[in-house]
């Protein structure tokens, strides 16, 4: 993450937390004084709050005074599930979504919403807290298509596919053990969820998908990166969508 | 790239050179003095001499003493072009092999011999000069493919591609404005070639391969990361030799 994404200092953390501005979590090796109120403005917004070292803020905060405390901004504006509908509706097409499961590599969530974006996927849904969120890296990687491509930031990710399906949407883990990813039906309204680089779909989450692809695997090592993995299903709906 | 792969200092850059350990290539900011015998030694080798500023060697020794030498050492074995083919031979399968033209980006490397790996190809095969060679990161993004998946560095990618041909393998390039990829006939003795992250593929190599294959592009960003464009191709491959 670079470090134009962190805010450090009591003061101008605490007038970040009540700017509005976005604010993927909280650092701090302190909850004494002043932090007992930048505390509650964090509980306020439902801001995640990490307790660590002092070791651990001086790294980041880069020979700035930090006092106890260091924010991590979001660089890039999030957005809501309804604009992912709405978007859908607007180009006349069945909404298709990009469901991301803790994914924690910056460089694979620019690369996911770039080839969203490419093969015209309708938004990305990550998780709120421990995955990565729309830092420069991310920006960087995804070739500007963090400009174009809808990302909402959801509590729980299993909810939201409750959600989605009551909306008619059918949701595709990829994962193994599936049907092979080009014989399943992927056409209509469509979420497909990728799970993160070490751990793949949690368990509560797979089992609130409607069904599972996979691709296959003919070697030793048995998955994909989750950006290639993604790619490839993603491209599949392309193609199916496009009548093949 | 880790530290672990350069070497630095007069003795011990003449001294890998001597032992005939793979060298990427060496930075040198002084062409005097013992400096004459490390550029012969390097000429001999055919191993690529980039001349740079004295501060761009401070950097990448991280404090040690440099003496105007750096030599970047592959930390993993490079296989030959007949590996790939006796690897498919054994396997009783026409060779499917992978060339990269230019990549630059080692995440995107070792991403591509994870996704190579895991859908069966033979091999990969990237230029001497300018591309990333065998690192640590690479090794880590390859999630151990690193291990099985022969990689082969040719002088020159055009010439190479000539070679395969005259071997009988069809060389599809994965470029704009070819044929849509799933319409493709990629089955039988095939190599497809991916281009660098910024620049695709250079006009001589794509003038040397027999069909150009796209993915089609609907969004307002037009070229997906090439690993993730290499997986897209990579699977499809896959599809239709599993008879799909």
């Amino acid at each position: 993450m670079g470090k134009e994404n962190i805010i450090v200092g009591r003061n101008p953390v605490t007038e970040a937390l009540r700017s509005g501005r976005e604010i993927d979590k909280l650092m701090v090796s302190s909850e004494e004084g002043s932090m007992k109120k930048i505390l509650a403005l964090a509980k306020e917004r439902r801001i995640p709050v990490m307790k660590v070292e002092k070791s651990a803020i001086d790294r980041i905060a880069e020979g700035k005074a930090h006092q106890g405390v260091a924010a991590y901004v979001s660089a890039y504006a999030y957005a809501e599930l309804e604009d992912i509908f709405r978007i859908a509706e607007e180009r006349g097409e069945d909404p298709f979504i990009i469901i991301l499961d803790n994914l924690e590599d910056p460089h694979n969530l620019g690369a996911i919403m770039r080839t969203a974006e490419c093969a015209g996927a309708h938004g990305v849904i990550i998780p709120k807290r421990r995955a990565c969120g729309l830092t420069e890296v991310v920006a960087k990687a995804s070739a500007g298509a963090i400009e174009y491509m809808p990302c909402v930031k959801v509590t729980n990710i299993a909810q939201t596919i409750e959600e989605l399906k009551e909306r008619g949407i059918w949701v595709a883990a990829c994962d193994m053990g599936g049907q092979e990813y080009y014989k399943a039906n992927l056409k209509g309204k469509l979420a497909v969820v990728i799970g993160s680089e070490g751990f793949g779909i949690s368990r509560l989450v797979k089992e609130k998908c409607d069904f599972v692809v996979s691709m296959p695997m003919v070697g030793r090592i048995t998955s994909l990166n989750a950006s290639n993995a993604a790619a490839v299903i993603i491209y599949e709906v392309r193609k199916q969508r496009d009548g093949n």
